[in-house]
């Protein structure tokens, strides 16, 4: 069975994926975690209910973050102690950008790829308007080619959320740096499919949510990745008490904690982090370059079904070169739409990306060949008898 | 009974307070609510386990925050849409203040008062920093003493988190609106205790946590208030696609919300106020005026029994004005990190602020007067005996 023998095989059983359903999705809200029911339960009712106040300290509440930032750690390529967790993405893209433009004082320029996640523009608007900085818009799928001697800094996604396209984060970031820029990259799209070296590829900052590929929940805690050789440089964007050196001091004057830490502002969202901690150990033991090769068989395999049932009226538009993709499948259809409800119908979910895009997310660690070969099928029949014409009892799915 | 006769009487039930505890620390973390476990297993098994990202829609988690501040605006005395509730307290409190400096373009001034909560300060910080303003201390108690025509915003504490000292909403917002200033209320230490009336006060902005009296469990979701008359004029301060006119539609302008909508930035937080939302529901049925005479029978019986059994060493640093009290009584003692460890250890539950204040919070829906009575004879116990010269099984008890 392919599923045994190409990268990872079992480990669909840490998940409980619905019975019938065919989930890609997973680069939307990932599937639920096994243990993470039985983890919030405890939370709930021993740490919070019986321990109250106390587990602060003997549940150590006060050191979970640092405890999910230790399990990100490797699958971002940095050391622990480089990750701030705990803020929204949008929030931790604000606080990312405010700090880094700060590196550049002499310069008022951020870039951004018109292909960006839309909040992505949403937040770095705000920081352009709050510290008096312009947007530069790059050349499509190009972020390093508008960078000059005015740029502090460039945000760009490393998989576009379209059509999954992937950038090579070590070659764009030496671009950026010879032009004297900071970047920020977006992994959302990315991280739990693709192993990441952010340190060995000389990152600024890195940000990336947690409920797509590693699961965390709906709206899961995201993360800030600061470069060690930045931290001790930056001012805190929104300087607040759980940032603090000494934070129980209750000192009237902000003093920042060393490194990454002072990226924190207020009272860690406990409940939601311990949902992420218990849902990140499903990679515990998980071989990072076999789950890309897992990742890539599965998007391999779908792109030549694809092609081979109804290639003639289905464009492929993510890259088939394998180093150039993230884990995802975008087809371009005129009746995209539809097609996307008319296979969750059928057991089968994706998301519509309008005008025309139907995306496919593979989350190598519960997506089967098999999930595959069903959707697949599933596809060429809709695409095949117009079913796709019949959007009655539309469900959207659109939430990324 | 005095439990069944003043105030609400059989509220308590609608908590898992453990036995044989005395719990005096619900100003820092509330206790948790009976319906809170289901309905999180709920949510996680059904909604995100099974509906997976379908529930977007089915679940309405795309409405959540808005019905949790549906459940919150009777408790705030304001209309629901004029609240945002998913970013913690601490960015809460940047937003509100960002967006209310901007109301003031010509003034460069934020006022504080210096019994401020840290975090308060450290925001205001860095606001101040962002935007190219200065701090400004009022006098001690008096946040409207210092506000003149240089004033931007004053941002102020209701109920002082080391004394519970209680401020008049409505007659210091007027005084700052005199000054032609915009006010931002903290409201952390008051809500879910006394009747508040936000929008009859003619509040600008507030913030409040949700992890103290309103029982949201750790690190809960924090709320922001934003005036009707304000709404439209702001520009979001930390701009996000939750936060736009039309999230899905993917433009890469930011088009605002209408209303307080626009402060939200990215995901919601769907787990925290799913659990939030079960905890709201203990205030369904409550009559607040009722709320706070209970709360003051609470505490004005533990300061009469503090006078009678230990006042002659031990000073209540609470205000005994009724309506210049919170819900909390601060005693202040030279030893008063070893009497709470002490009364820790005999199960009644308060906590302590440097250098000499031990706290204890009456959250009026499950503290009994019996348990005011236990807690007041614990605490002659150990001071009489001098038990708190022995904290070597110290439990810290201090996050707020």
């Amino acid at each position: 069975m392919l599923d045994d023998t190409v990268g990872l095989g079992g480990t669909r059983d840490r998940f409980l994926v619905p019975p019938g359903v065919v989930y890609l999705d997973g680069n939307s809200l990932g599937a639920l975690p096994r243990g993470v029911p039985d983890r919030i339960n405890d939370a709930i009712a021993r740490e919070w209910g019986a321990g109250l106040i106390g587990s602060w300290i003997e549940a150590d509440w006060a050191g979970l973050a640092q405890r999910v930032g230790a399990k990100l750690a490797p699958l971002l390529g940095t050391a622990p102690d480089d990750l701030h967790v705990g803020d929204g993405t949008s929030v931790s893209l604000y606080k990312a950008l405010v700090a880094g433009c700060r590196l550049r004082p002499d310069r008022s320029v951020v870039v951004l790829d018109p292909s960006t996640f839309p909040t992505d523009a949403y937040v770095a608007e705000g920081v352009a308007n709050t510290l008096g900085l312009r947007l530069r818009w790059a050349d499509l799928g190009q972020p390093a080619s508008s960078v000059d001697e005015d740029v502090a800094m460039v945000l760009i996604n490393h998989v576009d959320f379209r059509t999954g396209a992937m950038l090579d984060i070590g070659s764009v970031t030496e671009a950026i740096h010879d032009a004297g820029a900071v970047v920020l990259w977006d992994v959302c799209h990315s991280v739990g499919t693709v192993p990441l070296t952010l340190a060995v590829d000389d990152v600024d900052f890195a940000v990336g949510c947690t409920y797509k590929y590693l699961n965390g929940g709906p709206g899961s805690p995201a993360f800030i990745y600061v470069a060690p050789r930045h931290q001790q440089k930056i001012a805190p964007p929104i300087p607040g008490w759980w940032g603090h050196a000494r934070p129980f001091a209750m000192e009237l004057a902000h003093a920042p904690a060393h490194g990454a830490a002072r990226m924190a502002s207020g009272t860690p969202p406990v409940l939601g982090l311990t949902v992420l901690d218990a849902a990140l150990d499903v990679f515990a033991d998980v071989d990072l370059p076999q789950l890309r090769t897992r990742s890539l068989s599965l998007t391999n395999y779908f792109i030549e079904l694809v092609d081979r049932l109804v290639g003639d009226v289905v464009e492929v538009i993510t890259p088939r070169l394998e180093h150039h993709r993230g884990s995802q499948v975008s087809l371009r259809h005129p009746a995209a739409y539809g097609v996307i409800q008319a296979l969750i119908r059928r057991g089968v979910i994706g998301d519509f990306r309008a005008p025309d895009v139907a995306r496919f997310g593979f989350a190598p660690l519960y997506v089967t060949h098999r999930d595959v070969l069903r959707a697949a099928g599933h596809l060429a029949a809709v695409v095949d008898s117009a079913e796709f014409a019949h959007p009655d009892h539309a469900t959207r799915s659109h939430v990324t």
